[in-house]
């Protein structure tokens, strides 16, 4: 490919300036104590000056340790004022929203938007399920924990997950000690003869993959986040019907920040003891939040079956397939112009929804450091780039998990920096 | 005085049919479990007809067993559009609000609006104080333990509250079976020498009465929950300036729906871990929600500061002033037509927000059976009012704690009942 060879050669020379500060920079930094984000939405650390759109990227740090969505920002301004929500003064007063429904916080109109949208993609039934609201997913997981352990077992109920795993469970399942539950580790090293619990992430969190459980043992009960099973990020090959699923707005919409979870729960009394935590825990959930979250999902719908409202708008998963395929090629492109860097590959299948065949195209890439770099996420992050350490996810220092629904000129810029590096350690 | 003898005589013989017809549905509902309360705002249990204003009141249970500030609605239906909120679609997108902030999900536009409102009213410091948000103080509640028990004490802190103590700190504190800390009971009871949280809830759930810590002990440290410090509840006589002060939305604005708390903190790094809480448990707080209470906070400063905006409407703590004012009255009046119950007594002081002397009238009666009846939460029930038993704030069953900011309509009816009770058992 002596194309390919000769572009590579005049972009090396283009940036080599660049890259000598880009190394020189690192160096400054190499020393100083790393931002560990301890969830996969931390905040930049205080005083580490990340990247902002309005100034030079050059020299800023690009922080793709957490997930934000902020990829999605553009969709919702092109969309105008068709999610806008006015939320009158007398709004929001009471406790409850449906005393007769089990999750007695529960929105209507937020549950009729969730069954709507689960229908209409296809991801998950809803027939013979409760729905209960949470602040996030991350209040839902909880709350699944708290009802499914015995409050008067001996021994604190194991809770185990396949590594690489979400790298927040051990921080979320210990923080508190608790006596009903303990964070046991990797799922496919657990051979304990004694009631589990096993979490599922499908597609998974870090590193995409299409998830089943792995413990073999009698006494395991399953929890399935389906946070990334949506069709922009995998193909929706089946209906899932688990016996409790956990979803969220921040990966399906982007609306990170009203912090809306939900979870489908096959078993009334599972469904009542969640709403008995959440009851504990905050006395329920923002009604505020509930009512944009029905409104943003209604849209969604709406753009696929009421198209002629919605004039030439691109409708919402399109738009996500779309933009996630374009990041997965820049990326996959960057990574292929060296040897320093490889990802995983995912098996190609049809999507029931979209009617297209494709690979999973994650929200996060599952970066690996190749050859000589052991600690992948110090030696990104003398070039400037964030991310988060395999060590997190209870694997290897040699892989980092990097976002890739950040914003798009945060993310070009990530691409630039990342060819340069393949290219730069490729000579 | 015998013009109100006579006047209970002529109601007695009016409301003589009513009164029988109390008693029987009461007989009839007898045998039938209690809805347990568990949390202040614990929802009407499934299937019992609790009272809708749109139905006949006489033949329905009357709820105030939980403390829904719906009497907050009038007002803010009155103020029309000051305080409706539009928020776009693409809002809430990011988990991040300020990332200068220790409070990395805290809205600045919250934080101002609560800072302002807290000058104004004079009942808190915030000059050297860092702003938490919580989803409602209940989470701050737990954030603040969380951040004061160490992680590695061989033995779970002793939390306590004197008693009678706002019912949920059990739940809350032990729902977990926390290693960090430990519910130990009434604080007037405790004399371990180790160290130990006490909570300060001034005015106090469920009596109302203004507290201090009891406990005389060395290694102490306090939280103090200042829910109730406003003054519609109770005279403003001081700025509280302790070192870690709670307060809700719920009760200060009625709106309990948004789900809103903050707390003020005077020790930086107890700021940073009890962010740290909120940051493991629900990934920050609802944006729309601090968007909304901003708004609805800063109307209520507008209606002093900017009057001339309002027309002839009556500023926010003047209205809530009232309304508990003459509900007391009301309540007083109608404890006093017998001997069946009776109330406690509030000192009269000076507020220095509105300038006037008047004594605590709770958003809670902490109502005592007298004579011979023992159980009143079950007497009472007999008449379909809903109240939370004494037993679960660490008292007698003698007593029983009733909201007293429910809706209008709700609130005269249970007047009426309890009226009717207090006759008949007089004479």
């Amino acid at each position: 490919m002596p194309g390919i060879k000769h572009l590579l050669i005049i972009s090396i020379a283009i940036n080599a300036g660049l890259v000598l500060k880009f190394l020189h920079d690192g160096d400054e930094w190499a020393g100083r104590s790393v931002p560990k984000g301890v969830l996969p939405e931390a905040k930049p650390a205080n005083g580490l000056q990340t990247l902002s759109r309005a100034t030079d990227m050059q020299d800023q740090y690009i922080n793709l340790d957490h997930g934000d969505p902020t990829m999605y920002e553009t969709y919702w301004k092109q969309m105008g004022d068709k999610t806008t929500l006015v939320l009158s003064g007398w709004q929001s007063i009471s406790y409850f929203s449906d005393t007769k429904n089990i999750c007695w916080f529960l929105e209507p109109g937020f549950a009729n938007a969730v069954t709507r949208l689960h229908n209409l993609v296809g991801n998950a039934q809803t027939g013979n399920y409760h729905i209960v609201v949470g602040t996030g997913s991350t209040q839902l997981f909880q709350a699944a924990l708290y009802a499914l352990c015995p409050s008067n077992a001996p021994q604190p109920m194991s809770i185990v997950s396949a590594a690489p795993f979400y790298s927040s469970y051990p921080l979320i399942i210990d923080c508190l000690k608790s006596g009903l539950y303990k964070w046991k580790g990797d799922a496919s090293k657990f051979n304990k003869d004694e009631p589990y619990i096993e979490l599922v992430t499908s597609p998974n969190n870090p590193d995409g993959s299409i998830r089943q459980a792995v413990v073999n043992g009698s006494g395991g009960i399953l929890v399935h986040d389906l946070a990334y099973y949506w069709p922009q990020y995998t193909p929706i090959s089946f209906q899932a019907d688990h016996d409790i699923m956990l979803f969220t707005l921040s990966k399906c919409t982007g609306h990170a920040g009203i912090r809306i979870g939900w979870a489908l729960v096959k078993d009334k009394e599972v469904a009542k003891k969640m709403t008995k935590f959440i009851e504990i825990s905050s006395i329920g959930v923002s009604k505020d939040s509930q009512l944009r979250a029905a409104k943003i999902l209604d849209v969604i719908a709406d753009t696929y079956e009421h198209t002629q409202k919605f004039d030439k708008a691109t409708p919402f998963f399109h738009y996500g397939y779309n933009e996630m395929a374009k990041r997965w090629r820049q990326l996959r492109s960057a990574v292929s112009k060296g040897q320093t860097f490889s990802l995983p590959d995912f098996p190609v299948e049809k999507c029931n929804f979209s009617g297209q065949t494709f690979g999973t195209q994650p929200a996060f890439a599952w970066l690996k450091c190749e050859k000589a770099v052991d600690d992948c996420a110090s030696f990104l992050r003398k070039h400037k780039i964030l991310t988060r350490s395999g060590t997190h996810f209870g694997s290897s220092e040699k892989y980092v998990r990097i976002s890739l629904i950040s914003h798009q000129e945060e993310y070009g810029e990530f691409i630039q920096r990342l060819s340069l590096i393949s290219c730069v350690y490729a000579t």
